[in-house]
């Protein structure tokens, strides 16, 4: 057993890190940490979650005591607490964008803002387990990937290895409305949400760094992404309708076979027809499609953006990091309706 | 007053002409055939309407009393009754797709079956008033346009006839469900469509030629599409995201403008921010948007399938045919909520 | 023509009165005030709309040019601009809940606040026209009616007239989200609304006070009455489901037939088989329907809170005011899907 | 390891048993019957499941190898099987209504077919852990309960037991669509039932007997219910509100302490705040809470109509029939979000 710290509890991404930790084998939540509900009950917090004896939320500046931290904050917090959690020993799982792109500057012009740890996000691992495994298991510091980035980079990073692959790509992704988060909105208000598809993220979303410096890092032939996401009104679930727009040398109709064998191996990505997004509600399941309309080849990509999207996968990480089988507390079950 | 009679009912498209017809100031429901529910009180077919005292549906068979027929039926039906109407001097608006494609070889590819009135279909017109409307006017036989080929055609003709217009464009659409009908299946039955976006109508949807050949007869140039279809779980709108994916010479960043002057004096379409379906709900309204997606063009278009995608759109045919005012019996409004 | 003002005009009862404003072929839309977004052209404000000319929200304080006021605006709030308005001969619905308890000690107790216009207070007339239509048609200011209680009393009033009728009543009733109104919660946040029904107003519904003192109004026996209300997941619409909870010596068999007797002529109110509150969007239809579940009775009332239970009956309340037909400007057919 | 069967696995309550079964450490997935699929491959019948080897379902009348069965058909099927499998010593769950009731006249009253299995009906054990927790331990055919009757009587059995309950109460159940099944409807035809609120089962629902006798069965007073069941457009979970009607010389104030301390130790009711359903979904909990409105008592019971009213309430049934700890291969925690 070892000692789990979820730092961020009480958004959606931490409240799914919560739901798994307590469910996980060889997990033990130990330490929650939310600044805006410092020492309430967890019981109170989660009424969904069973009753964690007296443990409570505490304040970000209260001791963690862990042997693994997730960190589920907004952009510009984790840099503030992982060089302390890294001296301590502490092996880290950042849910958040600080140590995703590969350097300071990219961060800088992204995020908007400096990034002050530019000791560590040297060693981040980007933790996408079907392309970094073997770095991930060696590493202390792990950047858990977007819910968009994930979707996007296991349709088309096989691909992007091949020669001849398209170099540039248009991404329209669907979210549900839990990938805004728990924080207010008029795109995520009922009366105002469930009637429409809303586009959002123009001119510019923050993934698309994070999609193309991945997909360098993995060694593919880093493309052009165009990347438009709507918002629909379902809660959990993005599914990503992928078009190369460049005609390939490379031949699209070997697509379907080359993503099958690419993943027969893996137990959470499964290679087939249509996917649809019940299938991944809660789960580490990443559901890949390749198909054509009408000659063009089209990708689908479906996954639980608080899933594989977020916390499960944040979950696979670190049995990858404590070197316990990978699908350890992680469904491979999917609700069928 | 003209009297106004509606073939097919019972469907989706049908119950909304009722809705419409009934309050047209210019146009008196008379007739009303529906073959699965001949003989029913419209009370009891539509308790959404007010009573229309006696009027029943008919049968197939019974005789048509009116000056002008919608038809809103199955594909092949209304070739089976337009040289009945337009020989007798009735004016049609034909909603399905008989009368929508150029000649009856496309029609036979699509509908994989062989066109039976090719009589009347090389004069039948496309009915998409803000390019056709002059045509409109002298008809008497109007092919009313599916609902994305409306959405896509508004968004992408007036840029098509611009010099150095982009040859290939991708459109992924997003339609509510009420675009399937009302025939039962499970990608409408509930449970299974409310939590999940569904990709159909691959590999190549009918819809693709009906578009191609519209903007041909509009004289633009003629596009290479890609089209794919999601059902999204929201009841009537479609929003189609467009994306020209060949360099054009001609300046995007002008095309917002463009598209503002081609519909400034258009009462039904206007142009502008990111659009929302239930601004469209009920209405012949559709609103067009043209963006960046980190420097790639990218246009958005909305309306409601069952509105200027359908019925609406068949009333302001209807209003041409008859030389009224073209908003005649429609709504300029549309909700906000 | 009559001018009329909208005040509150951001909200979703504003927003829907400027819908209904625009479409009344009577009613010009002359003034337009909203503290929140004073200065903001009309077209801004609201895309749904036709453009209104150079028509700009003004402020509070702005003069109002208008033959009749609509308020739409938060409790306490009416009380303030009354007096001001009734003083200049300008009508006034008002769609808060200011003027609907017949006096102030009642509503100080409801409303936590003391009612600062006990001169106008007297003589508002509460504007449910299928009770009070005699009194709307003489008066100068209308209280519009909530949405649950129109609901109700439509369903129960004429129940309530006959001897021997149930002395308690539960109203379990089911809400559409833009009930709630505009303002973000967590109860209407999307990904938490979504999936749940939530029970709220509880210990004590403000409307329970409103609806027994209309009763009272009305001539009936005065019940008592258990009100529980449901947020579900739909944007507009009420249902009621409503259960005598005391035996009556009325016979409940002759419920349905009552009821259609006291609504034949009624425009507004169709009385028959289970109602969709799909056929109510929009619109000032309210569908009633008698029924039993195991002997005992249920009857089930629906509306469009921003409808009949908002609104359109401000619309209709206009009308009486200014002695023109109670339809003038509202459609009598809903959507049927 | 006990070999478990699944008969009926095309349903949505037979899909959801082979998703509990694939995970549950003590049972492993032998035979898996549909009549309308047979010998198809579990992976392509359930993509959303793990790929279980060459397991294919099988029809009616193969062998079933199996050391318990789960029924999951319709009405009057069960009795067909139940024999047969008790007569080869193979421990039977039945998820449907055949052995629910206690008598076989009840039974055809209800279900307008007589029973064909009165040698087994007696012996059968209402499965209602939290209720006949020992019966179900020393049974060898459980009946497991209707979803209604589950959460109803979860929140008014213990309230029964007490002197001077109330002896009517109304029940207005608010029901997702899965509830409905996986046959398709008018009422759970997407477009038509997303904006609308369904109350269906009138004049009297088949769960009313059930409830009424299971009542009588754990000794309490048995009570005249009214049961009023609503589809609301959600897809898992059952909210069902509660009210009594007849003046309880019980002290409602003191129900919440009383279900607190009656499910204190039980690991699936939870007793407090109002319920979410999202807390249910995929689950075996049952969330309860007691609240007053206006002075009349009402209460609130929520849990997954595929969950604890099904399929996660069969395998607890099927825990206890071996002996194994209750809670072997259930979830404690339900999603936040």
């Amino acid at each position: 057993m070892a000692k789990a710290a979820v730092l961020g509890a009480s958004g959606y991404l931490g409240g799914e890190l919560l739901r798994l930790l307590i469910e996980h084998p060889q997990l033990e939540l130990s330490t929650v940490v939310s600044s805006s509900h410092a020492g309430t009950p967890i019981a109170e917090l989660y009424p969904n979650l069973p009753p964690q004896g007296t443990l409570r939320t505490q304040g970000p500046n209260d001791r963690i005591d862990a042997d693994i931290a997730f960190l589920a904050q907004p952009p510009g917090e984790a840099m503030k607490v992982v060089p302390g959690l890294i001296d301590r020993g502490i092996k880290v799982v950042d849910l958040g964008p600080d140590y995703r792109l590969p350097d300071a500057s990219l961060y800088q012009s992204t995020y908007r803002q400096p990034h002050t740890d530019t000791d560590h996000l040297p060693e981040a691992v980007y933790g996408l387990p079907e392309l970094f495994r073997e770095q991930i298991r060696h590493a202390r510091l792990v950047a858990n990937p977007g819910c968009f980035p994930t979707a996007t980079l296991l349709a088309i990073a096989p691909l992007l290895k091949q020669p001849g692959a398209p170099a540039h790509w248009i991404i329209d992704a669907k979210s549900g409305t839990s990938g805004a988060g728990s924080g207010f909105s008029t795109t995520t208000h009922h009366p105002e949400a469930a009637p429409t598809v809303w586009p959002y993220g123009l001119p510019v979303h923050r993934h698309v760094p994070e999609m193309t410096s991945a997909i360098a890092r993995a060694g593919g032939a880093t493309p052009s992404l165009v990347f438009v996401p709507h918002l629909v009104p379902i809660v959990r679930g993005i599914l990503c309708t992928i078009y190369p727009v460049s005609t390939p040398t490379a031949d699209p109709a070997a697509w379907p076979e080359l993503l099958r064998t690419t993943y027969e191996a893996e137990p959470f990505v499964r290679v087939g027809g249509t996917p649809r997004l019940t299938w991944t509600q809660g789960t580490n399941l990443c559901f890949l499609s390749a198909q054509s309309a009408g000659g063009q080849p089209v990708l689908f990509s479906a996954l639980d953006n608080l899933g594989k999207g977020g916390a499960t996968q944040a979950i696979q990480n670190a049995n990858l990091l404590f070197g316990w089988d990978e699908t350890t507390g992680l469904s491979l079950a999917g609700f069928g309706v």
